[in-house]
């Protein structure tokens, strides 16, 4: 294998791609300029290390290891997108991690008894289409093709369109039984979105699985009106209704134990002097078991159903996405665990390509990278280089653990 | 006087300017090229009466009749610029009925003892830089021409620029005193945009004032982050804190007698899936007095503190624009209203250049047409073709009356 940029310099290469200079955070939208150049990317340091590079029917990128090997496939890798303004750390550390792991396994003399994949999926976040691990979604099947094609970023350009756009043909979208059937197991390595190893001497945890999460657009159609001119017993202002379903979101949030959030409005017509004509709202909710998610959501929807009526607006309820509770294979990661030297386990509440695969039946698990402030999502996310190093590190383990064990095995490809 | 394009004819022309497909209504934004039709088809309409046309030094039309004729001007007219996805009559009716009311009284084979002219004035709504009538501001030295010049729309263009692009020269804007001067009266007729004569016979009233009003930009700042790994405890989600303030800007409205709207709404980044960093509101206030529009805005702001000290978010006010509470010459709403045979007479919450020329000291009064449903600011305004052809007959009349009276001096120019 050829000598590719090391760590330190991969995430120097990435740091300037798709980085707003006033926010100070990533605007790397699937197929958009920015993804495409992490794209390039991608591809350059695979063939720096010999790698052979595939595009899949879905967009995912693939860098092969001993492809031509026998045996079920071990992959590992994340997501190169952002959230809008999102950090550095969310999805690429998990994929300049994986060629620093192999690049380290290479060092010490190593060679795969079995294929070894990076894979880098496309648009998970779901910051343009609006749902989220689009790739993974597509490659096992569950999410729709025809729906996929058809969704809408915010000025209207279907993915259809945008694949197209970058020289992708989106005719071929849609679940990929055989490449699924490749893979016996997966690694995912991410920046962690939490603060449960920031007080901890532990630089690394594995992952136990995610909470159960979806995405729900709330739409409040109310009447358009002068601001200065209608009485208020004239008025059917959506914004009341949806004022209240935020402040319902964190009481809900509050009493079940969950997590529930409105980050995205939009409003019609949105001017200063005119009262809305329709507001539209967008509901993140997540809890350790799926009934209290749901408990949430109704409570969310009740509460802005009877503003609402007092003002004459109406409230619909769309479902954009929902993600089933994952618990990554327990002797996985108990393993893994073990291996590392008895390292945290942890739960997260976040979605992830892992997640996916988890639930089309692949044996699954996560290494997650300290982050001293928690936080993610935003420009301040962060892990210390030496932490990044230490993720590098159990990454490496892992994958010559896991592709050394004859037990993990393909999933059926029925 | 040549013939122009009769009403009926004038409003059709009007009809396909700036009107937006999907939402039926209009954005007719200050210097954008729909903007620039309407101004094209007011120069057209100004030509074939024969009226002389200029542009003054802060972007106002105004087309002169007997501009050389001796004593102070009577002035008619109103704007041509619309809120997003407005209605049809609020601004263009007023200066469609005010070339009908010339054309009638031409036709009637009256001459004017004095000059009469119609104005279109710039950017009455303030729906691209967010200071609503900034021509009539400018004009009476009510805005200040540097702040004007780089004010910005929501694109980051200033207004400067924006009137650079339309071949305009920003370096003349400011107070204009002899223009001023010149107006010995002002009448402007507007579309009913409440419900006053929805119920009655009347299909024209007169204006008694404006209430006092303004616009304030709250700012809401708290952390962005991710909303499905950071705890609640850890969050300092701004959405909260605005939620209240829009509660609390309805309860204030209700217990004030006042009115109160927030309209307007930005989120950064507006992500599904992060905790916002921040969020902008602006609120409309409202009253019949001025310590009525204060009392709702300080209830609102504290309102909005004391739930974003709860979450770590602070809350910032700014005064984006003020509006004093307008009487219109008393005498002169009275003589009119007597002259048009006792027709009612009414206040508004609406802001209008009107209300400007008479904070300036200029004689001024409104006629306003009847709206069926009182809707405006909205696709759904409207005024039925009878009463519009009403609202003329009364322009033309007040006209002539103001016209032949020597008592309305013009404003000293000190």
């Amino acid at each position: 294998m050829d000598a590719g940029t090391g760590f330190d310099g991969m995430w120097a290469e990435l740091a300037g791609i798709g980085r707003d200079a006033t926010s100070g955070g990533y605007r790397r939208f699937a197929w958009t300029a920015p993804d495409l150049t992490c794209r390039e990317w991608f591809t350059a340091q695979a063939k720096a290390r010999g790698l052979a590079v595939e595009r899949d029917r879905n967009g995912n990128l693939w860098a092969w290891l001993g492809e031509r090997l026998p045996g079920p496939a071990v992959v590992t890798g994340s997501h190169l997108d952002s959230v809008p303004d999102g950090g550095a750390y969310d999805g690429p550390l998990g994929i300049v991690s994986a060629f620093a792991a192999l690049d380290a396994l290479a060092a010490d003399g190593w060679t795969p008894p079995r294929p070894v994949a990076v894979v880098a999926f496309t648009d998970e976040e779901g910051a343009r289409f609006g749902v989220p691990c689009i790739g993974s979604r597509l490659l096992t099947g569950t999410l729709d093709p025809t729906r996929a094609a058809g969704l809408r970023d915010g000025d209207g350009v279907t993915l259809a369109q945008a694949m197209r756009s970058a020289g992708a043909d989106p005719a071929w979208l849609g679940a990929d039984r055989s490449r699924l059937a490749r893979i016996g197991a997966f690694v995912e390595l991410h920046v962690e979105q939490g603060r449960h190893l920031a007080n901890t001497s532990a630089p690394v945890a594995v992952g136990s699985g995610i909470w159960p999460h979806g995405r729900w657009k709330l739409t409040f159609r109310g009447r358009a009106d002068h601001a200065g001119t209608t009485a208020l017993g004239d008025r059917s202002d959506p914004m009341l209704a949806f004022a209240a379903s935020v402040q319902q979101a964190r009481t809900a949030a509050l009493h079940l134990r969950a997590r529930a959030t409105v980050g995205k409005v939009t409003v019609r017509p949105n001017g200063t002097n005119a009262i809305p004509s329709e507001v539209n709202a967008w509901l993140d909710a997540r809890a350790s078991d799926e009934a209290t998610v749901r408990a949430v959501v109704t409570e969310v929807v009740d509460a802005a159903r009877r503003r609402g009526a007092e003002d004459g607006v109406s409230v619909d309820l769309a479902e954009e996405s929902w993600s089933p509770a994952v618990t990554f294979g327990g002797d996985l990661a108990a393993r893994v665990a073990s291996q590392l030297g008895g390292v945290p386990v942890i739960p997260t509440g976040a979605g992830h390509d892992a997640g996916i695969l988890a639930a089309a039946g692949i044996p699954t698990t996560m290494l997650f990278v300290r982050n001293p402030t928690g936080v993610s999502h935003a420009p301040d996310e962060h892990a210390e280089t030496a932490d990044c190093h230490a993720g590098v590190s159990a990454l490496a383990a892992v994958l010559a653990d896991l592709a050394a064990d004859d037990s993990a095995d393909p999933v059926p490809t029925a």
